[in-house]
C-alpha cells in the first residue's frame, strides 16, 4: 500500500520537527504547529498554545543541545484530520559539558489540514518515560544501606 | 455550537467505559475497542489488541475496585476518524483491603467509525502520570534517614 499525499505530507512535518529540534532552529519548528496546539505529557497541566512551546523549547535550548529520533509506527488520515504514532528517542545534553539525559517512548499526535492544503500539529500525547525505574532503584539502594548502618547492621 | 451525532457517539462511547469499568463489567468495556487497537503509556511497550487489554483488564479486577472519572475536555472528528482529549482521575482499591491508588493524568484516544456507523477504540495514549513525586519524596527522606544514623548522627 503506497501511501496517500495527505500520509507523506505529515511524515514530512515529523521529519522536519526533528531536523529543526537539532539544529535548533525555532522558528522552523513553530512553523509546524498549530496557534492553539495543546501539549499533553504525564505529570504536568496541558501547555495550551504554540507561544507556551515555544518558550519551552526556547529555555531547553539555551542550557542543552537535543538529538530527537522519531521512529514513525503510523499515520492514518481522515479529510482533514490525521494522527502519526511514532517511537521517540529524546537525548538532551547540557551545554555545560554535564551528563546526557536520554529518554524513550511513544509519542501519539493529531494533525489537521488548512484550507491551503498544509498540514499543523495541533494535539500532541507525549509520553517520553519519567525516570520511574530510577527513582525505585535509588530507593531500593537507599533502603538497604540504611539497613546496614542500622543499630542491627 | 451543538455536538455533531458523531461526537455525541465518541461520547457516549467514553462514558459507557467509565460505567463499565466502575461495574467490573469487561465485556461491556470490550464491545467499544477495536481488535487491532493499540495502548500506548509512558515507560512500558505498546500494548497491542483488544485481547491483551482484556487480559490487563482482568487481572486488575480480580484483585482491584477501579473507579475512573473522565472530564471530557473535547471531541473532534473528520470524516470515520475523531479524537477525544479528557482528564482522568483513575483510582485502584485494593479487594484485600489494603489503600487506594489514585492516578490523575490526561488520555487522548482515536476513534474509527465502521461501516455500520459505530465508533470504537483504536489508538489510545494514556498520560496517567506514574507516582515520580512519590518517589522523589521517599527518595528525600530515605536520606535524610540515613544522614541522622550515619556516622556523623
Amino acid at each position: 500500500m503506497g501511501l496517500t499525499a495527505d500520509e507523506a505530507a505529515i511524515r514530512s512535518v515529523v521529519e522536519t520537527w526533528q531536523r529543526a529540534t537539532a539544529d535548533a532552529d525555532v522558528p522552523a519548528v513553530l512553523r509546524l504547529i498549530a496557534e492553539d496546539a495543546v501539549f499533553l505529557a504525564p505529570g504536568r497541566p496541558p501547555m495550551r498554545g504554540r507561544d507556551s512551546f515555544a518558550q519551552g523549547l526556547t529555555d531547553l535550548l539555551k542550557t542543552h543541545t537535543v538529538r530527537s529520533r522519531s521512529e514513525i509506527r503510523e499515520v492514518k488520515v481522515s479529510g482533514d484530520l490525521g494522527y502519526c504514532w511514532a517511537e521517540l528517542t529524546v537525548t538532551a545534553t547540557p551545554l555545560d559539558g554535564g551528563p546526557d539525559r536520554a529518554q524513550k517512548g511513544p509519542a501519539l499526535s493529531i494533525f489537521q489540514k488548512d484550507a491551503s492544503g498544509a498540514w499543523f500539529l495541533i494535539r500532541d500525547a507525549n509520553m517520553l518515560a519519567a525516570d520511574v525505574a530510577e527513582l525505585e532503584l535509588k530507593v531500593d539502594n537507599l533502603e538497604r544501606e540504611l539497613m546496614a548502618d542500622g543499630p542491627g547492621g
